[in-house]
């Protein structure tokens, strides 16, 4: 029987100092929850001299990760350092000497999680990761047990803070993206370098977790198909708005005939919606099940304390776990190869804008080359362009159409002679 | 290491139906998450002839609930039978013949759930009763697991959809009461005799469950201050809408200096909060911890459908503890000894709904008791009564006050001679 649960870190920035904090100063209640204390034994750092928040015993912290990783005392390693290499191979070593891990690492969960996973299974041991999408909200638990006995029909997430900020600064305030960034940026809530976010490769990330868990088949981000929030203007917001609609950069994943689709791109929501109403750095994820029907999970999707709560809910279990002498839990997919599809069949409505010459027929041959493609139009606002002097702004609502019959009527629309550029291009999500 | 996982079932109505026919018809799927099949052996049923949706082996329906609860290759014991008595004797006489118990029994587990889990964990086995609160949507495995390592501070939520449905038409269609009632009653949302819904008894079994696992400590369903519906009106509803609020049946539980409060009753909340837009039978539960923050989950709160969901979870949950060979879990609190306090200190505004005779200086007189108690008015309306003629109806708004202040001022108005009644006494949450 174990009489102490020893941890060892790799990482001690904002969320590693969470979870120190939380070790030391809440060491007795974790101890009579999990059955023994939890003891952090070492923790890698690139730079021990550092001045932290949290101040741990001398001799716990080290530059050596395998000091980390191969350390006999310890029993569950949590990686919170990110990036997908050198941990991924920190983390690998880790599983080969025998320890547990908890990661918030999405990158290294979504390319190598089924990979990782199946080293520690074959040893007996766990990776749980439920910090690795939407923070503090519960959502990796759900997919792998409380949802388990459902057919997971679709996902629709927004689990991207930083373009969720952006967005919503957009819809508020009617801000241009740049400007919209810039105070992101100011906040500290995107990056210098925003890319990953704001091309929605994050969120890509998560979503191929989420799916591969709800579908129990393994869905790549590379599967997932991306379109970021960095083409949209403040004209887009205003006409989703008038329209009743609201622009959010929704990461999607659903059972069609024949496989599953993923993507991530932004699309105008129905006010109606609640995700339409998920604002600021908030996540919230949508999940239907065929026994549950819809359920949805809405908190904090970043940040130090509800990152640190979701590692510390996996250390905790684990720990338990360990106490209780229990082997590791499976509950991760591959049950069955499901083939994530193309876009092609997917069908949706569709809000397009188009800068036009302003001058008569332009709508009538517009109309004509959607219309002889099949796709036909539900609603039509032509403005004076703000940009040019002799284009004008062309948005067009259409009905249901396939998505593959949509863009070969795109490229026909974009052959025209009167219509200078297909400005934006979003589906109707809802 | 078991092979096989022995089902015994005690009911078989809906949910029971549903969980049967689960089990039948997506044994393989099970199996494979599980890691060995799950058999149903015994299931008891007061009529064994009636015709049902599912069909059984010959031999497994029975009359007999002990031949379920003792037979030796049943693993895990299914109570969905509800109610207290007998079915607690009879999930007791279970956990001592050795087995897990699955429940979806709130009032079981409210009364009787500490005794029977140091019950099961003496023997090293477990109950399991995410059912009993908010159908399918996860809430008993984030309060005893994700939000472990959180201080929570506070859970509010929608918990009963019968009284939901009926404030929702009061809501939006201006339904007096017992016309709602009638409604929900038709469509078989609510009981012939609606007591347990509509007083809120039902809300606070959920809210005891909920309070009791996220405070570590015990809350009993008799520690819950109840306030029905019955007494609401079409004026309440109008006026509320008209100042920016809805009502809603809420349940509180929150922790305040020295101790926590657990409170069922009607409500304002305002148009912006979440809480707010949650019509019809969903459920929605708000949990607010120090790390994570406030976390939403919501979904449908009842039905075959999502109760069947949230029984199967633990089911599986449990059988794949029993094949890894893992002993019960715990994460069940009394960790410590929280008092339960009662409302007066509690602060919050308030509104207030009078029949007071129409003439003048009435206003000045229940201002003046409001104001000599510490009371102040943050709004006045006065309109003239549909019930009486020399009646008119008053609604004050007031600041935040505490309770008991509240109460006393109302002691004192309820004397004026000009006031005819006390027509509503509604806190404001949010």
């Amino acid at each position: 029987v174990k009489t102490e649960i020893g941890v060892g870190m790799i990482g001690l920035g904002n969320v590693g100092s969470g979870v120190a904090e939380a070790l030391l100063g809440r060491r007795e209640y974790f101890a009579r929850q999990v059955g023994a204390p939890l003891i952090i034994r070492r923790v890698a750092v690139r730079n021990p001299d550092k001045p932290r928040s949290v101040s741990l015993p001398p001799g716990v912290l080290t530059t050596d990760v395998r000091a980390v990783v191969t350390d006999p005392a310890i029993d569950v390693v949590v990686e919170i350092a990110g990036g997908e290499e050198p941990v991924g191979a920190y983390v690998l070593e880790a599983i080969r000497a025998g320890k547990h891990v908890v990661t918030a690492n999405k990158e290294l969960i979504s390319k190598a999680g089924p990979e990782l996973l199946h080293e520690a299974h074959s040893r007996g041991l766990d990776i749980m990761f439920e910090a690795s999408v939407g923070g503090g909200i519960p959502l990796i638990a759900p997919l792998r047990r409380d949802l388990l006995a459902n057919r997971i029909d679709r996902i629709r997430a927004i689990i991207n803070g930083t373009t969720n900020y952006i967005l919503t600064r957009m819809a508020q305030e009617g801000l241009d993206y740049e400007v919209a960034l810039a105070a992101a940026q100011g906040l500290g809530y995107a990056e210098p370098d925003p890319t990953n976010d704001v091309e929605g490769i994050d969120a890509a990330y998560k979503l191929s977790i989420m799916a591969s868990l709800g579908f129990r088949t393994r869905v790549r981000h590379t599967d997932v198909q991306t379109t970021g929030i960095t083409r949209l203007t403040a004209i887009d917001f205003a006409n989703a708005r008038d329209m009743g609609y609201v622009i959010k950069l929704l990461a999607v994943a659903e059972r069609l005939d024949g496989g599953i689709v993923a993507r991530v791109a932004p699309v105008l929501v129905p006010h109606t919606e609640p995700l339409s109403r998920v604002d600021g750095v908030y996540n919230a994820v949508q999940i239907e099940g065929d026994l549950t029907g819809s359920v949805l999970f809405q908190g904090r999707g970043a940040g130090a304390g509800p990152t640190t709560s979701a590692v510390l809910a996996d250390l905790l279990d684990l720990a338990h776990a360990i106490v209780l002498g229990a082997r590791e839990r499976k509950y991760w997919g591959p049950d069955v190869d499901v083939p994530v599809l193309g876009s092609e069949g997917h069908e949706s409505r569709y809000y397009l804008r188009f800068a036009v010459q302003d001058r008569p027929g332009v709508l009538a041959q517009i109309a004509r080359t959607l219309g002889d493609a099949g796709v036909s139009i539900s609603a039509v606002r032509q403005q004076e362009s703000s940009s040019g002097e002799e284009t004008a702004d062309l948005v067009i609502m259409t009905h249901s159409a396939r998505e593959g019959v949509m863009a070969d009527a795109l490229a026909g629309i974009a052959q025209l002679d009167v219509v200078t550029n297909i400005g934006s291009f979003l589906r109707v999500e809802g």
